[in-house]
């Protein structure tokens, strides 16, 4: 089965808005086989609109279009629509009243403008908005399906989800594919890509894949399947295979972060964590405490950016700062070992560093942090040079997530 | 002159990667007064490959590809655009050298693959690509003039301001499209749109829309003009105009947070600012120490996510909490009050919320924040109910813009 995703709008076209409906329904369709063979993005005028429509419906045996169905004199993909089918439009009274009923939930009177939503291409029929006010359209053309979805990504993706998507399982008769993304921390893509080599060989099923973000070295895997039960197979086969050659760089899978999963692993281990940053000026304990039940682990964290600071909330000496500057071994060791006696948690995390773009010296270049991590036993302090080619918001980043996977590889117990 | 965008490669039609190259594109050529009629985004794959290409030239007059440029049999730009001109492909001795110069400086190898990519349509010419190792493409084809850029965004960006763009200024002959955008905190995006409602009316110019983003509106403003002068000039008299309309709702333009707002303004004012954060976790002291030299405007900061840790670091009474309850009135106001006291700041802002999704209550629902603002003078708290049907890290993040908009607010006299 054959898709193409037609995406409507002038701010797309002008480039004023990214479109992030199309990749989004692209991996829908791959999941249940259909092949995506191409995307258009046309402006609001009826006469491209119905010419790439029409050309679609040539092209492919599914159309799928979201945008334009607004209340505006901009929306004009149900004329357009109307314009291909050569039919007129007729008001659809249930849709209508579904239009008023959203208004009256909410005790706004309805604008005349929405009537035109209910308004339908004679023949086609509405595809309930259960979380908005324009309903969507199917109707067939050629060989082709075509269903048009709101440009609202929730919307469209609720009305996928909860009618399009169903409709076109049974359709498709291509391979199934399943993706998943293998989340690792602490080594290059080249050593990943290494590691995994044969895997990540052409024409392999399932395909694998390596993509760097931020650091976070993600390894994609695309699993093609006769039905999804043998593509769930291969995948998890492969997944298996990456993750326990990767061990202990893999920290997650898909949506995990770094501070979910050192968040999870704090509460299942029952541990409170205390903070106490410098350069990374609170982003990890506004990273650990995003995770919903971070009250469990985190106690309190300090953001210390001065010296003075450093002195009253962590009772590190002021000659200490003095004698070895306060981005230094020393200093990150006094922070972590006194956050953590001084809050009485029993994991304490420091950062230290130069986040730059200034104050940086040929001995403390931007990009020097001092990490330290203390726990009951001990207290270690990881000196990290992220070079000064990275910005100061990838510079803090960076220092964040060195610092958290530190914690994440010491509660495993290494 | 009118302009198509063709993005090339299979993890775009697969949804895998989301494309803005095209977006960004589509804003340069508007920039320049060039229209973009069309983006087509296809698979690595020759025939439809060149079916777009063919087709893209009968439509407009410059035809924009990005990707396929790479050196893997994936790769088949090249390929694809030889066969839409009825060439074959040669060797350019030239780019093959500064491939080969691009590997020696990084002390590497030169796969043999990378050779592929000095390999141009014959009568084509290449376009130096100064930060990677693809070479774009230059060519004529119909009516049409057609530049093929890396899909790597920094590569495609630099190429085309170096040399795609600049040849193409010339010869758009259209208007020239500027775009600004006015930031405003504090009102709803009704509110603001009736405010300007005249300016917003449709076949104006400058064109005038609103768009929220977690809370923030933004006032788009397009401005068309014969050249870049009267673009500017319009842009200029519109942009005034929303200003003195919005009044101190308006905290900056395009790129502008509200912490790179506040940031500057302490700097500029020379005042140092602490904070005492709850539920926001930290996330206001990130905010600020992200901006550049925020180290002459923050002190501290402290994330007192318990009950124990109020009173450790912000020396809150244990019985006002057990009193109040750690989300009220006078917790906040003592948050602040000590905070600025025991930094010794100028600005004090303290936040203690619900974020939920748990540990809500009839009288204190997830959403209510009380958001604490001290400086010598006074203390002011101020109660925000964010509404349940938020996500935490949308609470978490209105609960950050409330407070430092107040401040801001603070700063400028109100």
């Amino acid at each position: 089965m054959d898709a193409i995703i037609i995406s409507v709008g002038n701010e797309l076209t002008a480039g004023q808005t990214v479109d992030t409906n199309t990749a989004w329904l692209s991996q829908r369709l791959a999941e249940i086989g259909a092949h995506v063979t191409l995307h258009v993005t046309v402006a609001d005028e009826v006469a491209p609109l119905e010419r790439e429509i029409r050309r679609a419906c040539e092209l492919a045996d599914v159309v799928l279009i979201t945008g334009g169905l607004g209340h505006t004199e901009d929306d004009l993909t149900r004329e357009a629509l109307a314009t291909v089918l050569g039919v007129g439009l007729e008001l659809n009274e249930r849709c209508l009243e579904r239009i008023r009923a959203y208004f009256t939930q909410r005790q706004r009177p309805m604008p005349q403008a929405n009537t035109g939503q209910a308004m339908f291409p004679i023949g086609s029929t509405p595809i309930d908005n259960t979380c908005g006010t324009a309903p969507g359209i199917r109707a067939a053309f050629g060989r082709a399906t075509i269903y048009v979805m709101p440009g609202v990504p929730r919307e469209m993706q609720v009305m996928y989800e909860r009618d399009v998507g169903p409709e076109l399982q049974g359709r498709a008769a291509g391979a199934v594919i399943l993706a998943r993304t293998i989340q690792t921390f602490g080594a290059g893509e080249s050593e990943i890509g290494e590691r995994i080599r044969d895997l990540m060989s052409r024409g392999r099923n399932p395909t694998v894949g390596t993509t760097a973000q931020q650091a976070v070295i993600g390894v994609r895997i695309h699993a093609a399947g006769a039905g999804r039960t043998e593509a769930e197979h291969l995948l998890e086969r492969t997944a298996a295979e990456i993750k326990s050659r990767l061990g202990p760089l893999v920290f997650g899978e898909d949506d995990d972060t770094l501070w979910s999963v050192v968040t999870r692993q704090l509460i299942a281990a029952g541990k409170k964590l205390s903070t106490a940053e410098s350069c990374t000026g609170g982003l990890i304990a506004a990273s650990i405490t995003d995770t919903p039940g971070s009250s469990a682990c985190f106690i309190d964290g300090v953001v210390t950016y001065s010296n003075a600071a450093k002195t009253r909330l962590l009772a590190v000496p002021a000659d200490l700062i003095a004698a070895h500057g306060a981005v230094s071994r020393p200093v990150a060791e006094a922070m972590a070992h006194n956050c953590r006696r001084l809050s009485g948690s029993d994991y304490a995390i420091s950062v230290t560093g130069i986040a730059g773009p200034s104050g940086g010296t040929p001995e403390k270049p931007v990009g020097l942090v001092y990490i330290g991590l203390a726990d009951g036993g001990r207290c270690d302090v990881h000196e990290v040079r992220l070079g000064s080619f990275l910005t100061r918001s990838e510079i803090r980043d960076r220092a964040r997530k060195y610092a958290l996977n530190l914690l994440r590889l010491r509660l495993m117990g290494r």
